[in-house]
């Protein structure tokens, strides 16, 4: 998960531009479909099929970063895993990036209190071997205060605890360091970048992401502390003597890579050419075996697909299931579905990705216009017995949606309980038992009532043609 | 924390023999010795000098492993802490052993589902590369079944799930996979050993600690690799088709090293050549910073007998305190304290070491014989008010006291709560933010009336001279 800015931004772009069309059309779910996605439901809680799917892919792939050889099996998993679900049609389509590899990284405290320090490379980061003095700052903005030249030499370090939140919101401040902590450190003239992760753990465990540096910067070996690394280093700084540190990173950007986006689809019964969008990403960070971030997004939405296949009464319109590729260093997979298909954005009824962990999900809203809310409150009813709040004006599509919103598509949020997520998320923590089966079967259950509903409505919930350019990542 | 089950042997072999020299006697504690203990435990509980002297130790020294170059400052580090707390005797006394070094250790699956390992070399591991296919056990008892050369060119691996306890009692079971599973897995022909880390969390993080090889065999790389990890491996070789790891580890023994207990005393008023001996170890493992293994036990009983220090009235003995060196690899501190000090086992009034974390302390014991049980008793009552039971009868000495109590030496046991410790034990993640300032403070009380007391009853504690010779570890 990442870019929650720009899908937020996607999102206040599309809120105002709609209701212009409304005017007396009225989208509506006919009643029969009410009645068999109250069965969907059931049948999803009681199922493991999701779970199934996320322990598959992490055990079986295990860690993908985007373009790496895990990657392409990844894919291959992918197809060959919806093709085994019974899914009408699989194709892929191909999505190029910069590849980024992470080799090796060490880091230590020299001098009279020498000890190693754990630590990651920044997506993003040029390798290096850096020795200078740490210069503490205790956020974003002192840093950005630095006079230019004052760091000559020196590792710049922020020593900032991103707080903890139900809906990610700490991820906003902690971020920022992490994509524009480096650029200010450069600035300033250090010859290398330190943060305390972007999380809210207290284990020894990094977060990695990708970082940028600005046009016209030479990058620095960039890098995240563990929580306990970084409160150690605040205590050694602390002390009062200057303290010294050597970083060696081996890792960079090497070429281009290529890698697909893999997409299922259950076909719909009277609109098949119409389509609801459910999906996760398909790469992870290479430290963990992104079971949380993303393979519970991957797994939940090919399960909800596989149970809306297997209901009696199939839904009117096609579920089409996304396995985007490289969303983690820029969302190149979204960008690269909305390219190909926001000219067919009409056919697109609404889309909805989850990306924000395994945790329950809470809350249900989307971009319906006014013609629509009568079947976005049907939903929302739909929705009330998971324990999920109707919550209409909050949030934003997912980020591999992000690209599609813009352009147009309406989009879903199913917000789920983040309070735990940024304890592994980008970590060597991201494994399959941070998931809770029961919470994952309550998500597949939400995803699988909401698309079917989506699919089954008569009218549309205002995916329309937008001229919005999005921003280049 | 180690070799609990040589402590428990001690205070077996203890128990039985002392009751003889009984007879008329009767230890007691003076009605004033009592009241100054109460103020004590109030200023103790108010203090924060133990958390700061652990920060001290785990920031400033960081990582110790016996015999390297941060247990030399380690031990300097004491020295100079105790003289800066105002002890009245200083002094060191030097322990050899030999030396085991960590460099390297990587491993991954190779094949088709590639993808890397979390492990740790096991403390006293040769080191080695290994690559062969996994064959996995689900406990010691199934791989000392195995027979003599099935497992030629294989990886043996144990997954078992040390239980979660507040005693500890889990690592019984969990201990001995790591000291007797190599020895099993070379028995049976295997080139290398795995085994699920002796813990209770689920992090990526492994847990080190010595094993041993029995004679006559050619030790073999053996690791430990973290609970996901475990699962991980167990589920890809639950798919059926052969599993092969690549291990590479670069660790071994090298030569001989040494390294010092390290010794402050508060002087005793009328009686300052008896003793009561309280103490941790100063080395740790060179994964985490050793905060609660055992920095937690070095300054929590400096800061106790500090404490003790400034009552406005001193106790009639002295109260030692021992910073033992190389705990983690065999009691080297431990059994060099009891070959030098043994002689003069009837000036130790009584020992207790603190080596099980830095949970709350829940129960109080000791070896006192039935005319010492009256002063007990008091001690027990004054140690009520920090939520301390009396248990007589139960658990044993510490480890480094181990020696001594086998030796003649009485022992008291202060029960740490210890439901997380195996949470941290022996891995990265052992740092000082897991230490809860209240409970050590808590702990810091408890030792400072314990040994107030017993170095201020009249009578002793049954300490005497006997034959029991401490197996060669």
């Amino acid at each position: 998960m990442r870019a929650r800015l720009w899908a937020a931004m996607a999102a206040v772009l599309f809120t105002g531009s709609i209701t212009a069309a409304a005017a007396t059309r009225e989208t509506r779910i006919p009643d029969a479909s009410i009645q068999a996605a109250a069965e969907l439901r059931e049948r999803a809680l009681d199922s493991d099929l999701g779970y199934k799917i996320v322990e598959s892919l992490t055990t079986e792939v295990g860690p993908r970063l985007a373009g790496s050889e895990a990657d392409a099996r990844a894919v291959a998993w992918a197809e060959a895993k919806f093709r085994s679900l019974g899914f009408d049609k699989v194709w892929l389509e191909p999505v190029t990036f910069p590849k980024w590899e992470r080799r090796s990284e060490h880091a230590a405290v020299i001098g009279a209190h020498a000890q190693p320090l754990t630590l990651t490379a920044l997506g993003g980061s040029p390798g290096g071997t850096v020795e200078g003095e740490v210069a503490r700052f205790k956020d974003l903005a002192a840093l950005e205060a630095a006079p230019a030249g004052s760091l000559a030499g020196k590792i710049a370090f922020i020593d900032f605890a991103m707080p903890r939140a139900k809906d990610g919101a700490g991820y906003g401040p902690g971020g920022r360091i992490r994509s524009r902590g480096p650029s200010a450190a450069i600035r300033a003239g250090a010859a290398g970048y330190l943060m305390r992760s972007a999380g809210t753990d207290s284990h020894r465990m990094p977060h990695t992401g990708i970082t940028r540096f600005d046009d016209g910067l030479t990058p620095i070996p960039s890098a995240a502390l563990s929580a306990p690394d970084a409160e150690q280093l605040s205590r050694l700084v602390a002390l009062g003597a200057p303290i010294r540190v050597r970083l060696a990173l081996d890792c960079g950007w090497d070429g281009q890579a290529s890698s697909h986006n893999v997409i299922g689809e259950i076909r719909g019964k009277s609109k098949p050419d119409e389509v609801v969008v459910i999906g996760g990403h398909l790469d992870s960070w290479d430290l963990g075996t992104g079971a949380i971030d993303d393979g519970a997004g991957v797994g939940l939405t090919m399960a909800a697909a596989k149970l809306i296949g297997q209901s009696k009464l199939r839904p009117a319109r096609t579920i089409r299931v996304v396995a985007f590729a490289n969303e983690e260093q820029g969302l190149y997979g979204g960008k690269a579905y909305a390219a190909k298909h926001l000219p067919d954005v009409k056919k697109h009824q609404i889309g909805a990705e989850s990306d924000f962990g395994a945790g329950r999900i809470y809350a249900y809203s989307s971009s319906a216009p006014d013609y629509a809310k009568a079947a976005d409150a049907q939903i929302a009813q739909a929705l009330a017995p998971l324990g999920i709040e109707h919550t209409p004006g909050k949030g934003g599509p997912g980020p591999d949606i992000g690209p599609s919103a813009a352009g147009g598509m309406a989009w879903a949020r199913l917000a789920q309980d983040g309070t735990d997520y940024f304890d592994y998320h980008h970590t060597p923590d991201d494994t399959l038992d941070k998931i809770d089966p029961k919470a994952l079967a309550q998500n597949v259950a939400a995803y699988a009532v909401f698309a079917y509903l989506a699919a089954s409505a008569d009218g549309d919930f205002g995916s329309e043609a937008k001229k919005v350019t999005p921003p280049d990542e």
